[in-house]
């Protein structure tokens, strides 16, 4: 492998290196990186604004993700928040601080990853930062995207009565980090063993290259289905709800058996011996949708067999609760994802 | 003191407890905190996005930097940049990850300095992430801003001819770094013996509290000076004036005798035993303004004392060169504040 030491290039030629291929793709973007601030134009719209702070150890670890994928990820997952209101994201800021440890060919491979998200998303990357960090690798995402006015969908405004809805399947990213921590330490143990992966695919996938759900926001619109309340869920469905209840002044109820799991997340669950169920509620990382909708619209979204009804809005006094397969209510038992 | 771990409130209690007084400023911020992505309205104007990551250990340290402070110069570091732009900021987001050395109360500080720079400069913080780190307290800012349309003012587009100008004073901040560093080892080495800043304020204060220079894009739109290029000094006039050389495709002169130096700076300097052109030339952090203009806007310049006229752009094959006072000719030799 070839290594070359970041320093030889310096922050200016680590930049130009960095960002010399990279070609704007939206007519907003008038301005990108190479200045003090990038400019990007409205065509009477309103922009939308996210950011995340990605800290090594904290919320990956370069043991078993690849830097292409790291890249990729830190992209979408900021993408995944702009889909979240509704909105189209259309560029993106990002920021590195990268320890002497990483090589020029290493962060090379991460910008593929950024690149190729950015690709496939349509966004433009129009600044950032990169310095050097004493101690791991550090990565800040800001997306801006943007939305027709007065378009966009809160958290806060869930009414009684409406539907529960989410994306795709739960609890796979979750799995796919139980089984890669699992070989981690199996390997840490004895590095003569080779990780086991086998017939895995499906949530070492979900945990590694997480897509945002803009197929979900297009059929939305095209079937004119307008959420009453819409978030990403990146921490669990147990804490994302609670935000919707919480912010809308409501209480919910779910349903154990409505809970889309797939089958390969399923049957890693039980090899782990763990409950599909919890790893649903709880395993974050799934960067799904969820929202609520007026009864009335429930015809609209059968077509869509990536969007499962998993409950209802109550009045707050009804509490948050889960119904069991056995028809028992229960509280949501974790936090979801906890950063500290 | 007291002391409260960070912990005890988790991310989305600590996130609310952080952004709980605040109040929004500008009727462009439409949804600031607690959603997916903040909303931001346009008014036929165009939007600029500014970012920077600041590392403890690299970009500062917290032995001898109150947080206030710190948080204080995180805001006002990034609004220099819209500033730069022609623009006025309108909105921040401000992400953080700490170590759990740092306390509620300690960040409770360092967000106090934000919401002071806030206040100063009339933005809304309207997002951000919070996280914590294995080592180290990181800062992210994202600044939004506008501009109306096609006002913005880039690096690459000054012209042979032009007046190379600068705003206040050059090379303070280096000088205040240099004393805190000197201070730091001397109390290392004996803790008994305490810092001696004596009649340094003006030095400390370049360094630990910087202003963005509103003053001088509000003095140049009241006397209809457009700059032909501008950009923020964050790391050192022989830098920032290579971006604009390069960028615009330029050589320039820049007249050692014309370097604003302050009379405070230009003692620490002879104290330090250090040349002060080299301190003005390439300390880093004063966040002043450079920005060329055509040379018929000169009169209009005159009425300002927070202006100098320090030099001239020319042909490339001319290159950048330093006029010294014997009246030689220089390279200009460093490459700024090094990020790696």
């Amino acid at each position: 492998m070839e290594r070359t030491e970041i320093e030889t290039l310096g922050e200016f030629g680590l930049i130009d290196h960095l960002t010399k291929n990279f070609e704007i793709k939206n007519a907003s973007t008038i301005v990108a990186v190479g200045d003090d601030a990038a400019v990007i134009d409205n065509f009477g719209k309103q922009t939308l604004i996210s950011t995340d702070l990605l800290v090594e150890g904290i919320h990956f670890d370069l043991m078993y993700t690849p830097l292409k994928h790291l890249g990729y990820k830190s992209v979408v997952v900021n993408l995944s928040d702009i889909y979240a209101m509704n909105g189209t994201p259309t560029q993106i800021t990002m920021s590195v601080a990268l320890s002497n440890k990483i090589s020029l060919e290493a962060i090379d491979e991460f910008y593929e990853g950024v690149y190729a998200a950015c690709e496939k998303y349509n966004v433009d990357l129009v600044g950032g930062d990169t310095t050097s960090s004493q101690k791991g690798f550090i990565i800040s995402v800001t997306a801006i995207g943007e939305v027709a006015p007065d378009q966009y969908i809160k958290r806060s405004t869930a009414n009684k009565g409406d539907l529960i809805c989410v994306s795709g399947f739960l609890g796979g990213a979750f799995l796919g980090l139980t089984l890669m921590e699992r070989e981690k330490k199996i390997y840490l143990e004895n590095p003569q063993i080779q990780p086991d992966l086998e017939g895995e695919d499906y949530i070492v996938g979900r945990l590694l290259k997480p897509e945002a759900r803009v197929d979900i926001i297009e059929f939305l619109n095209t079937n004119k289905i307008v959420p009453t309340s819409m978030m990403d869920i990146s921490d669990g469905l147990s804490s994302e709800i609670k935000h919707i209840c919480k912010q809308s002044n409501l209480g919910c109820r779910i349903y154990e058996e409505k809970l889309p799991i797939h089958q390969a997340a399923r049957q890693a669950a039980f090899k782990f011996g763990l409950d599909p169920t919890v790893c649903a509620l709880n395993g974050g990382e799934d960067y799904e949708l969820i929202f609520t909708m007026k009864q009335e619209d429930y015809d609209k979204i059968t077509t869509s067999e990536e969007i499962s009804v998993v409950g209802y809005m109550t009045e707050i006094e009804e509490g948050s609760k889960l119904i069991s397969r056995g028809g028992g209510l229960h509280d949501f038992f974790a936090q979801g994802w906890k950063a500290f």
